[in-house]
C-alpha cells in the first residue's frame, strides 16, 4: 500500500538526520537559545532580508496557532476566517479554548478577501458581539489554492485600514510558494501579513513550524506565551537545527518543488484519464472526481482520503504529494488508473 | 567549558538517532497511530505490568501537566503542590492559564505529605473558594529528594479516601526509580497514583514524555484534549521511536543510572574537599555549598546554576548530570576543586 | 416617544417593589441562604411539580448561560445553537470566553430540530474536532417563534439518544408558555430538558433568572460555579424576593399573557393596514414589515428596532411588548399607523 | 437573633427604594445607557473632580475584579495580592479562572508594600515564571485595616515605576474613608491609583460596584468585556438609581460613618471589659478575643463569625457593623457582654 494520505508519512529529510548526528553529544543552551536555533533564526531573516522580524520555533502548527493568536487578541478579540480554515475546524476548540471566538465566513475557493472581512465587521456592530481584530488564512488554502501578491496586498492594505492583524497560516508555505501560480518571494511576506509561519513538519522536518512577528506592537513578551502554552521545547536546537538545513542551499525549496510535480504529474495523468477536478489546486494538494468503483479499486494498493461525495456513483478524492513521495510511485498510479478507466 | 547545567544539553542516545535513520523513509499514519507509537505504547504497558492503563505521548513536560490537569479538573476544582513544585512556578501559569488555581503548601523537603493536603482541605471549606482536587507531586522533586514507597502509598491513599486525584509528574522519574534510596519498581506506580508521566526529554530522548492514566474515569475522550492544547504531533511516530529505544533492554534505566552515578561520584568527591550540601539528594541534581571564591574559580571552566545565597561568602550550586556526563568531565571537576580547596 | 425596543424598559410589577420595600430592614443570611430565597426555590418546586430538581438564581442571562455550560462541559465539548442563538451571537463570546466553542447550524426559524444535531454530530467526526455535547435553544427564540410539547420531546429524545444535554434559554420563558400556540405547562419543562431557566428580568422583574437543573449528573457542586463567574449576589435575597412575588398567584403569567396580548393586539392592526410580517410570531415580539417612508414617520412619535431591510423601499421591524406595556399606546400606534398609511 | 455577620444582611437605605418607586415606571434605555446611570457617572466625576475617568457600574465585587483584571492582563501577566486578599481566597479561583495567576506575598497587616512588590517582581525573573503586573490592594484590607495618604502615594509611585496596574478592591471604600484615621479623600483616589471600585452593595446599595478607570490605556473596550463575562445588566437603571441616591448629598459617607461609629462604640465597650483585640481595625470590621465560654453565650443572642483559634480558650471574633446597625442593638451587645464577663 502507498499512501498518498498526507505530506507527514515519512520521517525527515536526510539531511536533517545527519545534521541531527553531527551535533548530537554536542552541549548546547537549552530552550532555544542554543547556537543552532540562533543560526537559524539569522539564516532565515537573511532569507526574509529583514532584521527586524522575531522569530520563534514550534513545533506544531496547532501549538503555534493557539499560542500566537491568544497572544496577540484582548478577551473580547475574535479571529475572522475562511469556513474551511483549520483554526475553525481543525483544532479541536484550540482558539476557544483559549477564550477567543472564530468567526466563520462562507467562502468558495478557500480564500478569505477583503469583501469578507467588510461584511464580518459590518455583522459585528456593538459591545454585545466580539470584535472581529484579526484574519487568519493559509496559504496555501486548506484545499490546495494560493493567494496571488495582489490578493495579499488588498488583503493586507484592507485589514490595516481596519487596523487588523493579518496572520498567514504557513504549515504548506513552501508549496504555495513553488507554485506555478505563485507570484510571491518568501521575502515579500513580511511585507504581506503581521505575521506569519513557515511550516517545517510538512515539508521535511521532523516536526517544526517558524513563527514570524514582522508588526512592532506583537512582539513584547512572546516567550512568557510560548512557555505557558507548552511549546517551549527544553532541546530547542532539535529545531534550529533542521530550520538550518531546511534553507541552507534552499532544500526547503527544493522539497516543496519536488512535491508540487508529483502532484503536477497525477493532475495531468489524472486529466488525461478523463477526469475533473473539484478544486482547480496548483499546490500539493489535488481533488480529482472519480466514479465510486474506480475508487474503490484505487483503495486495494493505495491510500487516500475520499474527501466529499458528488453524486451517487462519484466521489472526490485528496491525494497529497510530499518531499518524499516517489516518482516511480505517481506513475504506479496513474497507470492503475489508466487500466481501470478503460 | 563543560556543563552541570541541565540533563538535557546533549542531543539524544545514539540507538535512538540509530531507530529514526532506520524507520526515516517508512510511511507511516500520523498523529500517533502509527506501528511505533502503538509497540511503545504496548511494552510500556508490559513494563508496568498493566494493560488496563491509557498511556499518551507528549513532546515537553509543561504540556503534559497543562493537558492533563485540565483535562481531569473541572473549573472550580484546584491542584495542590508543594512551594517547590514546577506547575506553580516554573510553568510560566500553564495551569492558570487552563482555569486552574494551584494552591502552594510550604514544605520543607519538597514532598507533599497527606497532612499538607489535609490543611489544604481544611483551609477550603466553602463554594467561595476553590475546592482541592488533585495532589500534584514531582518524583523525584525539584531540588533531587525522592519519594519512598511507604510515603506515596500514604500519600494516594490518603488522596483516595479524599476523593482526590494523585498525579505524579515524573519529568526525571527515572533518576528517582534508579536511586540508591529508592525502593518502587516502575510497576508499582499505577498502584500508588491515578495518573504520572515518565520523561523521556531529561533521560536521553530528543524529546517526549509518556503519560500514564491509570484511574478509569479520566480516560475518556483523552485525545482531544491532547489535540486541543497543540500536543498532538504529526509525526508522532518520532516519540515512538524513542521510547521504544529506551525501553527495549531497559535503556531508559541504564540512562538513568549513569547520571545518578556520576551524581554520586561529584557528591563524593566534593564531600571529600570538606564541602556540604544544602539538600541530601540520590538523584541526578546536588547542591553542594562552596565558598564564592571557589565558586568563581570553578565558572572559569564549568557551567553550572548558582541556586541560592547561604551568607556572606557562600552559595549553594546546582550541579545537574545525565546520561550523557562524562566520566571525565566529573572526575576533572572534583580534582580541579581539590586544587582550588587547598 | 414611546419605546417598544423592548422588555426591560420599565423597573419593576409594583408588587416586586412593595415586597422589597416590606422586607428592606429585616435581616438575612448573605448569598442566597436567605428565607426568601429559599421560601422562592420551594414554590418554583411545587410550580414545577418536582423535588429533585436544584434551583439557582442569577442576575442575567448572559451570566446564567455562561456559568452553566462552562459547568457542564469539559473543555473538548461544544454547544450546537441554531444561527440565530443568543449564545452564538448576542453575549460577545461569552461562551467561547470559557473555552467552549458554539456550533452554529443554519436554521429557518430559529428552531434547532433534531436533524440539525444529526448533521452537527456527523461533521465532527474525530478528536480534531470539538465534540458537540449540548444543545442550546431559546423559547421562545430570539425571533419569537416558540416551540411545541411535541418539538421538545423529539429534540429531548434525541438528544438523550445520543448523551447530549438539552439546555433552554428561558428569558422570556413565560412569554413563550402563554403563547396562544403553546401546549406546554410549565411543569411539564422538567420533562422536556435537562436544564432551563425561567427568565424574570424580561417578565417584571427588576433582575433575576431561575435556572433550573434536572439532570442529576450535572447538579453537584455547581455554586462554586456561581461565585467563580462574580453571579452570587451577597444580597441574593434581591432575587428571591422578586421571584417569590412573580410566583405568588401566578403574576409571572398574568405579566406574559398581558404582553402577548399587547403584542397580538399590535399584530391584528398592523395586518388590517394591509402590511405582512417577515417572521410568524405568537409571543412578544414582532416583525411587521413597513415601507421606510412610514417608518420614518413612526419613528417621529416611537421607539423601535429596525430589524432588517427587505428591499429598496420596505423594511421589517421588531417591536417588542412587556407586562408594562400600556394598552393606550398599543392603540396609538396603530391609528398613528392608520392615518400614515392611508 | 440580632446579626454582627456582615455588612449585607439588610435591603437598601430607604432613599434608595423610594428613588426606584418614584422612577419604576418609567421607560429608559437598557445596558446602562439611562438617564439615571449617565447621571450617576457625571454625578461621581464630580465628587472625583475628575472628568477623564471612566465609570462603569457592576453588581457585586466578584464580577467587579474578575471582568476588570482580566480585561488589563495578557495572559502570562499576574496579579499581587496580600495573602489575606480577596481575589486570592475568596473568590473561588475566579481570577485564574480568567486564565492568571495570583501571586500571594505575606504580609502582616493586611496591606501590601512597595517592598512586596519588589519581592515579587525579583522572583519571578524570566520566560518560564509569571510577568507581575498588577498589584491588587483593598482599602479597608479584608481585616479592616486602612491605607494612609503616603502609603498609598509610595504604593503607587513604585507601581508606576515598575509599569505596573495598582487596582484598589473599595468593597468597603465608604468605611474606609470615614475612618478616624483615613487622611485620603475619594477625590484623591484617581491620583493615587490607576483603577479602583467604590463598593455599594455592603454601604447601602441593594447591589452595585462603580469602577472607576482611571489610566487611559485600560480605557478601551470595557463594556466588550462587562457584556462578555456577564455583568451588563439589562436594566442597568438600577445601579445608576442606587449611586445617584447613595452619592446626592453625600449619603454614602453618611452611611459609612454611621457604620464606624457603630464598631467604634463596640469596640470601646468591649475595651471596658478589659479585652483586647486581633487586629488595630478604625473601619466597621473589629475582632475582639474573648474567652470560649463568653463566645458560646453571647451565640445566644447575636450573630457573627468565629474569626480565628487564640488558644485552648479564647477565639478571636468578627463583627462587621453596616448603615443599618441599630444603635439599641450594640448597646445591648456591650450590656449583655459586661453582664456576662463579671
Amino acid at each position: 500500500m502507498y499512501s498518498f494520505k498526507n505530506d507527514y508519512s515519512e520521517g525527515a529529510h536526510p539531511n536533517i538526520l545527519k545534521a541531527l548526528m553531527e551535533s548530537n553529544m554536542e552541549q548546547t543552551e537549552g530552550y532555544g537559545e542554543d547556537k543552532y536555533s540562533i543560526g537559524a533564526i539569522k539564516l532565515l531573516k537573511e532569507k526574509l532580508k529583514r532584521n527586524d522580524v522575531d522569530i520563534h520555533m514550534f513545533c506544531g502548527g496547532t501549538q503555534t496557532n493557539l499560542t500566537a493568536i491568544s497572544a496577540f487578541l484582548r478577551s473580547h478579540e475574535a479571529v475572522i476566517s475562511a469556513n474551511t480554515g483549520h483554526v475553525l475546524i481543525h483544532e479541536t476548540g484550540a482558539i476557544e479554548a483559549t477564550g477567543h471566538k472564530v468567526i466563520s465566513m462562507e467562502v468558495e475557493d478557500g480564500k478569505l478577501k477583503p469583501i469578507h472581512i467588510q461584511m464580518a465587521i459590518d455583522e459585528h456592530t456593538d459591545e454585545h458581539m466580539v470584535k472581529p481584530k484579526m484574519a487568519y488564512i493559509s496559504n496555501p488554502t486548506e484545499i490546495g489554492t494560493i493567494y496571488k501578491k495582489k490578493e495579499l496586498e488588498e488583503l493586507y492594505g484592507y485589514c490595516k485600514k481596519n487596523n487588523m492583524i493579518l496572520y498567514i497560516d504557513g504549515a504548506r508555505l513552501g508549496s504555495a510558494l513553488c507554485s506555478k501560480e505563485n507570484d510571491i518571494e518568501i521575502s515579500d511576506l513580511p511585507k504581506l501579513a503581521d505575521v506569519f509561519y513557515i511550516g517545517g513538519t510538512k515539508n521535511g522536518a521532523l516536526l517544526g513550524e517558524a513563527l514570524i512577528i514582522c508588526k512592532e506592537g506583537l512582539k513584547e513578551d512572546f516567550r512568557y506565551h510560548i512557555k505557558q502554552k507548552g511549546g517551549l521545547l527544553a532541546k530547542g536546537r532539535l529545531m534550529g537545527i533542521q530550520f538550518l538545513e531546511l534553507f541552507k542551499n534552499d532544500l526547503y525549496f527544493e522539497l516543496a518543488r519536488h512535491a508540487n510535480f508529483m502532484a503536477e504529474t497525477l493532475r495531468i495523468g489524472i486529466k488525461k484519464c478523463g477526469y475533473e477536478f473539484l478544486i482547480n489546486s496548483s499546490t500539493n494538494q489535488i481533488f480529482p472526481i472519480l466514479p465510486n468503483k474506480i475508487i474503490e479499486n484505487l483503495q486495494e494498493k493505495y491510500l487516500f482520503f475520499v474527501w466529499q461525495k458528488i453524486d451517487e456513483n462519484n466521489s472526490a478524492l485528496r491525494l497529497v504529494t510530499s518531499w518524499a513521495t516517489k516518482e516511480e510511485s505517481v506513475k504506479s498510479f496513474i497507470d492503475d488508473l489508466k487500466l481501470i478507466s478503460k
